[in-house]
């Protein structure tokens, strides 16, 4: 909580007075499609303007060499982005206060078919309460949040008594090596928060995300010889089902992992992607599909994916077509663990934050997403807060973000950022 | 059987005298890649072969508004081949003789993964009695043949003493319009011969054939929240067993229809191409698939693709999310009737030549192949022979025709022609 009354609600006012700024900057934000491999026009934006602000930059690449030789990095496919990763840095004049990791996303998933969206996705148009657009929750306005409740201080003639690195990242959605860059590159800090979308909550736990290709190949012959060939389609269904028994097996292992009770599906396989065969008459003789499996905190992203592969073999040597065609699985994305948010200073002035902005109690919960948290958590090894606004259809059609909710997060992490660092006067 | 010993002798030593030229022949219509919609070169090259050999040529394009109106057509997509169709036509001088059409088709299927071939597609490599490539046996050694059976009566001198329309088709993969387009032109003769790769058998019945698309879609959200999205992928995949329910209840149906007694599964459903989703993060919001299913020769292709609709809609209402994102199946390609072949005395003129040929009766079967020779038999109402090479890989990887077999049919082929149109000295 801000160290007097008068600054908290000063603080609570500033950022109530740059609101209707920062709208339009979340909607700017939203304006780029900065899919993968197409953030370079979004993080440009966001130096020049950080820039602008009067931060020190540092521009600089993936590390493709470092990242894999990293144990929570993630293999680099043909469409892994290029795109750079951009630290903002803020130095005090006097290094009086602690010192804060502020990071963010600006990748975002794909659109998907644009006839199920009302909203135009890169139109950051506004209905009520909501802004919507691919990426306004996940995490544009978290982006927006970092800049602003800085700007929130500097508006009152403050600026934070500790070193603020503000990091804005890429591939978030598919492999978390943004993230790791910034820990390999050498950043860290004694906190770190980043305002996902979290429903205005503070998340406790995380899973890990495994990320893989599945590929299972035969002998196509023409449809009227179908006894004779195999069709991959059905070998594929198959093995899909025996992949199943194993998320089944460890969400029967949940009781072991007190950290997501309250989760009712802790572990989630999903067959995101699915492509197989050529040609209608001809029997398939390939197919492949993509599997994202969540794994506990806690567990080791190599073992898990060994037990997945074991798993898969041992059930393709009983079954007739893919004995003779093993299948292959690749890891082509996460690569993560999941990790648990011990109690901490932190953690306490982010409560009374957030209890300031929200007159309520902070909550927190076990989220079965990938968070570039784990970075910080994990490798960093410092209190990292993942606590951000409300949200809807994320990764889905007409995804969009509560104004109101976005305002009083901001509000939250002004003052955060008050407390744990200090102020002194620009 | 020819007129005469000698004149058996002569035409079968024929032949023999023109094959090595009728290879090569082959190998060069093996190397277009005259797959859907590329056919232009390779009809293009026939069509001036034709001509360079005297015979008196057509070339029209397919009707979409015709072909579409007539209750064998199928619909046309984008992909539509608009490559022409070309018929060469003999009349003799006088006209004493039976009429006849020749007819093959030179569109092949895709060849798929290439890594899977050993031999070039393109190539028509020999190996041993094996000539292989796309397109091989299905059926560019069956049009080489239907040119040098022709040719090896002029070879001695003879001609047919009745009209040969030989036609050159495309769109005999996916749709069947390219031999329905000569039967709407208002070709016709008095019998027509096919040589389809058919194992040096005839073809005695014959299933139809009907392809369609299944599109599902739902509501893709993030996999974190897999309770309330739904994976259009499984959804695909439950409908596909509903599918599968109908293809039991025809096969049930078998001992109704005699005609396909000797085949273990008349009735092949194959999904022969998938694909869904979006994102391997994002519960698919989508997925299509086609299928390719027969029907027994006699029954009606609308009412059988009727009856698909209604089960997978009966199904989908009892499916928690399909009942609230109903499937859409649309016919996207065959809308093909099977047909009978009934005892005709061109069937027993063909017997007598491959007797000649092969020192041993001929064979009939049913085939579970869709087949152009259903356009003849259905609207042209002619005995309709369909009849050709072994081959083996239809559809598949390394497609590849037999030589000898080849001959031995060119031979049967040039003894039918002699016998059925007679023969007339040059």
């Amino acid at each position: 909580m801000a160290r007097d009354a008068a600054l908290r609600a000063a603080i609570l006012q500033s950022v109530e007075d740059g609101f209707a700024e920062q709208v339009a900057y979340t909607q700017k934000l939203v304006s780029f499609a900065s899919q993968r491999g197409e953030e370079f026009a979004v993080q440009d934006f966001i130096f020049n303007d950080l820039k602008a602000r009067g931060m020190a930059m540092d521009r600089f690449a993936m590390d493709e060499a470092a990242l894999t030789a990293h144990e929570g990095g993630a293999p680099f496919s043909a469409t892994h982005s290029r795109a750079p990763i951009v630290v903002g840095i803020h130095h005090p004049r006097q290094e009086t206060g602690r010192s804060l990791i502020l990071q963010h996303h600006l990748d975002v998933v794909p659109v998907g078919p644009r006839d199920m969206w009302e909203h135009d996705p890169y139109g950051g148009e506004i209905v009520g309460d909501w802004m919507y657009g691919r990426g306004a929750g996940d995490m544009k306005a978290g982006a927006a949040a970092n800049v602003y409740a800085l700007a929130a201080l500097k508006r009152i003639g403050l600026q934070p008594a500790g070193t603020v690195y503000l990091q804005s990242v890429v591939e978030e959605e598919l492999t978390g090596n943004g993230a790791l860059q910034t820990f390999l590159r050498g950043y860290t800090a004694q906190a770190a928060l980043i305002p996902e979308p979290e429903d205005e909550k503070l998340v406790r736990s995380c899973v890990g995300v495994l990320w893989f290709s599945v590929e299972v190949r035969g002998i196509p012959v023409h449809v009227r010889e179908m006894g004779a060939g195999a069709n991959a389609i059905d070998a594929a269904w198959r093995l899909i089902g025996a992949l199943r028994e194993v998320e089944a097996r460890w969400n029967a292992e949940a009781p072991q992992h007190p950290e997501c009770a309250g989760v009712e599906k802790p572990i989630n396989m999903n067959i995101g992607l699915i492509e197989g065969g050529d040609w209608g008459s001809s029997v398939p003789a390939w197919c492949r599909f993509q599997v994202r499996v969540s794994i506990y905190p806690g567990q080791k992203a190599k073992e898990k994916f060994q037990e997945l592969v074991d798993h898969a073999m041992a059930f393709a040597r009983t079954d007739g077509f893919l004995a003779q065609n093993p299948p292959v699985l690749m890891q082509n994305g996460f690569n993560a663990e999941g990790y648990i948010l011990a109690p901490s200073e932190a953690e306490d002035v982010l409560a009374g934050a957030h209890e300031a902005a929200f007159a309520a109690p902070l909550e927190s919960f076990c989220t079965a997403a990938y968070l570039d948290a784990r970075v910080y958590a994990l490798y960093n090894r410092i209190p990292t807060l993942c606590y951000g606004p409300k949200s809807k259809g994320i990764h889905g059609f007409d995804e969009a973000v509560s104004l109101s909710s976005v305002k009083r997060v901001t509000q939250t992490m002004a003052l955060f950022i008050a407390e744990w660092c200090g102020t002194e006067p620009i």
